[in-house]
């Protein structure tokens, strides 16, 4: 059976009862069908003792897949099981790839949360109200330089760019205003997917709605002819996107498969942007249960590494637990082996590949975090390759657990889940990597050897210039929010496994003074992906009643 | 007080209680929030006694303003105080003149539907679903040409272009596709306003789910190199388009000030496009109710005569009674007075402006309708000035009722009511104006002569090639949707009340075969509007509550 038809099976139960097991008052329940439903935050009653966050993460991706979702949603069910209030934070998925690709982003098997078809397509309209506060902020922009540019934006040094929730390659780089006079001022533009938009990251990084309308107020779209930042705020017009958002901003409540509280809100990319969903979901989450599943973008090196430097940062938390989520055939191909020779048992392409594993729990332990390690079993995966995986933990000292919440649900986590409330229960030691307050340089050092075990940052001119510009402007006590790739530690998407002694180059660094990081790009990183020779569209459909078909 | 201060004073009564007073099932109803629900049209049984429609169309608008959606609202709040059971059909507002000029598109004063902040911005999704479902498909087509073309799309010729809900003139006309190989092919193209897409015509012309899919695999996207038509169905895409459609495609319930239910679901312009609300919502609110109000765009000549010889012909039904909405204002608009002198008394320019009212009346009747004149009464207009008005349609034995719902709401329009209800009453001898099996040249003749009052029809060159490729490919038979200037009768939009012995130029004929018309093109017709110097969104904001500030 597919995800999909799976997913169909669900008795799922009414929203107002799922609302009611985590206490949410009637008034804070605005539904969306039957079975979604926007919660206002403002209605909800702050707990003294606040939910534990347990974060999952995982090694590098490869094609192979790891099933992060999957494992988040199992985990939680699994302590559902165990008697544990807990409720899911998760992001929400992008309509682009889904029509391309990957199709659903939901977890898979018996551990998803529905309606998966809803989710995937345009969900309660958060990502809709996105796309439309962004390019009403780029039509905002053109219109003011049209009708005379009282305030001297150089429309060469533009840096807002539209967007649209598609894959869609023709529009990384257009040119518009074309057509004389009366079609506005020509200039080169852009877009890029919704969810790289700094107004996802702002999204999903205010605490409420003033917090919300006063970053908004700072994003700078460009600069002046005399290379002065301009604001949204010199534009005048943060109240209008406010507007256009302040539906969008409450968090969505659904369900898992097995009736586990859901919310799923916000879904920023995590390579050029930060990867977690909304901290207003995170805070509303820690307000109504004891636990709180969440979930960062990639691997650790990424997701993680902005869940820990830049969203508990902002949202002044930290997470008890964190679990890092491996699979038999993504260590085989970090150990070397090619995508059509997973099915053949390989012992030391486990082990060698083992090394990627090594460094991500590195990686959380440098937060002062335990982690726990889910292996999340597959049906091709041999006993012998699953006993290498355990025996290197054991040796090494590292908590693991099977999972094969997939097939059983949360049945499946119950190892999993004992594992993670043994480390919950214990104090931690988390830390930031960084002050703010250090430079810029100093920062991205420190992600670099920390983080990725790297040996040197390179700066490209390019780069240098920008950095120039952000210590002038002073927006150098900025987090870092770094643009790399998922695939490697290093910014060659080649290089799997454990990559040592690399050099990273910046070419370029972006202020975002309203998501209040600088996003700094590493190699290519693609802001608006292209869809593949078949894309996943051309085997959707609806039924003859009405039901989705093709959603994988 | 404003229309939103009014708005957000009225105690609206929860949407399942609206829901219940035109006998909605239950299990029909997917709430959107407390007081907005999406109605399954699967799940409403068929009346044998069809509800009677009374459309509500106007004379030719002016900067002045006439109030449509404000007589509609009203007529039917009139209609629910007279104890018939009445209900409504709307347009959805499209955000970019919310955005740009016009505030909101739900009536005014007590005569609204609400709540008006919610419909006026993102409603329930359906706009941005269609923008979604357009995109997507033009993401297919540079998909297709990028991946080696198999059909030989021609990239000069094609016409299907990107939208968005949006009022932004820089994206009339851009390049696409640049930046080398790994960008897509570059080419030519454009985004028109989201309501301007054959998507959003055919989201409206569809009688159900299976019509939908249909309609969506016949549009033609451009042309091969060999001048061949290349359609959805060519790209296996129209499964994928109403998948993304198929939850927008049900209609929405919200309600008046008053608690008269009304369904507001699809919005084409009625410029470029037929001007009236879904097929699919007017034929639910016939199986509701005995009484279905509902309103075309602009004047008579544009969506009174799309929704007779195009949408009432699609879906095989009649109005039973037309309403004319005229002001004293845009009267004397129409005799000769300017913005700036309507507030000084003037009965000979109401008395000149009234050949603009007249030839509504006589193209009503064309239709073998009797039309009931609205003056929909303003402050500023005299006792002497209203007095001309009904003495006027006295002598020209035509049905008038002065209406002030916007300060009375239903009882401000219960004259009216019981006019209209006298109408329907009548049997009528309702006809179209042509054949569909009438050439092209017949068909717009006939509306240019019978509808607007003019005498010659040109034809450019190219409007002449393009008549000769749809009569090749045999697309001649469908109806035509004529895009004109809803100022004048004619096609110059500064020729006011009633122009005699004018000639319409038709620049091109555009075939939209999901649709089922021809666009004609006359003069020079805003596919995507601009911003004024002094956007609407200056004045928006959210208060410390999150209530909406500054929608109008």
């Amino acid at each position: 059976m597919t995800d999909l038809e799976i997913a169909k099976q669900v008795d799922m139960r009414p929203i107002w009862d799922i609302a009611k097991r985590v206490n949410i008052p009637e008034d804070a329940i605005e539904p969306y069908g039957k079975y979604k439903a926007k919660i206002d935050p403002t209605k909800i009653k702050g707990k003294t003792n606040l939910g534990k966050v347990i974060l999952v993460t995982a090694i590098s991706p490869t094609p192979a897949g790891e099933g992060k979702s999957t494992v988040t949603v199992g985990l939680a069910d699994a302590l559902t099981q165990l008697n544990k209030n807990t409720i899911i934070a998760l992001r929400e998925p992008s309509l682009g790839p889904v029509m391309g690709i990957k199709g659903g982003a939901t977890g898979g098997g018996y551990a998803q949360v529905v309606p998966m078809e809803d989710i995937n397509l345009h969900f309660t309209g958060d990502i809709h109200a996105i796309t439309t506060a962004n390019n009403a902020l780029s039509a905002f922009i053109d219109n003011h330089i049209h009708r005379g540019n009282d305030l001297r934006i150089d429309p060469r040094r533009i840096t807002w760019k539209r967007v649209l929730d598609m894959n869609d390659r023709a529009l990384r780089q257009v040119t518009v205003g074309l057509g004389g006079p009366a079609q506005g001022v020509p200039r080169e533009d852009g877009f890029d997917i919704t969810v790289a938009s700094e107004i996802m990251a702002i999204f999903c990084l205010a605490k409420d709605l003033s917090d919300l309308k006063e970053r908004l107020s700072r994003i700078v779209i460009g600069y002046t002819y005399d290379k002065e930042p301009v604001t949204v705020r010199d534009l005048g017009v943060e109240g209008a996107l406010t507007l256009l958002l302040k539906e969008a901003f409450k968090p969505n409540l659904v369900q898992t498969i097995e009736g586990t509280p859901a919310l799923i809100h916000g879904g920023p990319f995590a390579n050029i942007a930060h990867g977690c969903n909304s901290l207003v979901a995170t805070n509303m989450a820690r307000n109504l249960a004891d636990y709180v599943v969440t979930e960062a973008g990639f691997g650790s090196d990424l997701g993680a590494e902005k869940f820990m430097n830049i969203k508990a940062r902002q949202g002044a938390f930290s997470p008890e637990a964190v679990v890092v989520v491996a699979t038999v055939r993504a260590l085989k191909m970090h150990g070397g082996i090619s995508r059509d020779d997973l099915k053949t048992e390989n012992e030391e392409a486990v082990l060698s590949g083992l090394v990627n594993l090594a460094k991500h729990i590195e990686t959380v332990r440098t937060f002062g975090v335990e982690p726990v390690v889910s292996i999340n079993r597959f049906i091709t995966d041999t006993k012998a390759e699953i006993e290498t995986i355990l025996t290197w933990c054991q040796q090494h000292n590292v908590r693991v657990a099977v999972t094969d919440v997939w097939e059983n649900g949360g049945a499946g986590g119950l190892a999993l889940a004992k594992e993670v409330l043994k480390v919950v229960e214990k104090e931690n030691n988390f830390a930031y990597l960084y002050d703010e307050e250090e430079s810029v340089r100093t920062k991205i050092g420190k992600i670099v050897q920390q983080v990725y075990g790297g040996k040197d940052v390179i700066f490209t001119d390019e780069a240098m210039r920008d950095l120039q510009m952000i210590e002038q402007n002073g927006w150098d006590m900025l987090p870092i929010c770094m643009a790399k790739t998922q695939y490697s530690f290093s910014d060659d998407p080649k290089i799997l496994g454990r990559p040592e002694a690399f050099t990273i180059t910046i070419r370029k660094i972006m202020p975002k003074l309203g998501a209040g990081f600088l996003v700094c790009l590493t190699g290519d990183i693609m802001t608006m992906p292209g869809l593949p020779a078949q894309p996943a569209a051309l085997n959707m459909d609806v039924d003859h009643k009405g039901n989705a078909i093709g959603l994988i």
